[in-house]
């Protein structure tokens, strides 16, 4: 199975108003609520993709009860540990009249250090059975900043790869611990290494400690540096649609790609295809299925020989 | 005891952020939660107050479960009806470099006609025991226009007095009803009447059916027209802070008046008072007592002999 640890799950809430006018009462016309954090997100595209997937992580409170509720009808197993504090909410606000979206993110629970003592425990067990390990996502309030390059070490001690997913301070520190593969979009990976050269910032990050790493460029598709050589992967045609979750889709298909023993250029297409089809998606975070399967063929993968 | 009634009751849930920039992701440093809908707000402040108190309407799921917790912590008794619809969530999202709050108001639970007819029932066991009844706020999706009317009249045939405090519709159904009391605002008197001109608008109000009217008039106090006279109550001085609950505030100011047999001036003065000890208070929604005690022996009430 395939594990993916969300430490700052969200229960993601959907607003659909009007017009979102700042400083008036606004008229919420319809409300849905979704499991999230990028973990869950990826989990579910795994799923989806039929591929045994556990969720871990932490859920605490109302907000951690309904998160749970709701994964329970979707594809992937439930391995989050409870915490006294509660889930975050997170409250998308997409205005009818201009297809724009506002979020607005709750910090999350603050998690205790015996909190955390047992998220270790269980993880050390979960990791045991796991085909391959995806770390998710920011951190909650009270972990320490150094929670991911912990996590990874775990992982490298127990066997499986390890790819890694996050931002800022603990990717700093994570992929310093060596995972076997990190996933910067441009913004991540040039405030870890200064450099908004592609080319030039993935090998900096390889440099840093990741196996392999492999940027999200947004429409222009992936740039990968590997031990096997460093590739392109650009999808046929540029999409218009909603980016949520993409980089989440992009990482289900590094990982599925990754179990399945296919090489580096299917991997890519692979990753670069859903995350497309997760844009043209009608519900954010979702994938385009029937999209999915006409834009595989047609990413263009060209190995980068400099 | 007093009843309120809230149909549409909410889980009234405040963000602080730094700054909220549409079209972006809002980072919320605090959240708070209170059980809220107009009713239950009347009641806090009734209870605050020293009366005993019974807050009923509809209440479901996991955020009408979070409501009843967070109200069986305050005051007032919990004769709330269980409803298979999730109660709305309110979110107050409070910009701090401004100090500008932006409101999104969820639409409420479809109440369907077998759980009205057994609100219905719970009701006039409630109103039986009641020494004055308040109706206050929106109506849910499901519930019919004329329900406030229906309140009303059960309420009248049963005995205590009963006040409302809605608008649009409900209100012009429910004022035919006959109530004792309505208390609507300047836009509310102006939508029912035709007419911006409150001494004029108050008085057709009452031509309509309410017994007495009370226009509360925001900064400017209060103007109330009765079988006994007429009066205009006018706060000692102008208050800046934040009108939210206001008038819930002097819903129950009017309501205590009326059980402790105060004269009309006193009661006017109760309502302007706390009013704005409410607008002063640093929670919104909230009143603040030393303010209430400060202000009252200031309120001008002024006869209109017209």
């Amino acid at each position: 199975m395939i594990l993916t640890v969300t430490l700052n799950t969200a229960l993601d809430i959907t607003y659909r108003t009007a017009a979102l006018t700042p400083h008036t009462t606004n008229r919420v016309t319809e409300v849905s609520e979704r499991p999230g954090g990028k973990g869950v997100n990826v989990a579910r595209v795994l799923a989806a993709l039929g591929h045994e997937t556990v969720v871990t992580g932490f859920a605490g409170g109302r907000t951690g009860d309904a998160l749970r509720e709701l994964l329970a009808a979707e594809g992937p197993s439930d391995a989050l540990v409870p915490v006294a504090g509660t889930t975050r909410r997170t409250i998308a606000v997409v205005d009818e009249s201009t297809g724009n979206t506002t979020q607005l993110n709750e910090p999350g629970p603050v998690v205790t250090p015996a909190e955390w003592a047992g998220f270790l425990t269980s993880y050390r067990g979960l990791v045991a059975e796991a085909d391959a390990v995806a770390l998710c996502g920011s951190l909650p309030p009270g972990v320490h900043v150094g929670a991911y390059a912990e996590l990874v070490r775990v992982a490298r001690a127990a066997g499986p790869p390890v790819l890694l997913d996050t931002s800022g301070e603990p990717l700093r520190r994570g992929i310093a611990a060596r995972p076997d593969l990190v996933k910067p979009n441009a913004d991540e990976l040039a405030r870890l290494t200064g450099s908004r050269e592609p080319l030039r910032a993935t090998r900096d990050a390889r440099r840093r400690g990741g196996r392999s790493v492999v940027a999200s460029l947004g429409p222009a598709g992936m740039l990968a540096a590997t031990p096997d050589g460093t590739w392109r992967a650009a999808p046929p045609k540029a999409v218009r649609g909603n980016p949520t979750g993409a980089g989440d889709s992009a990482v289900a298909g590094l990982l599925s790609g990754y179990v399945e023993r296919l090489p580096w250029p299917e991997r890519l297409a692979r990753a670069v295809a859903l995350s497309a089809a997760t844009v043209l998606a009608p519900v954010a975070g979702e994938f385009d299925r029937r999209a999915y399967a006409d834009l595989l063929p047609g990413v263009v993968v060209t190995e980068q020989v400099t």
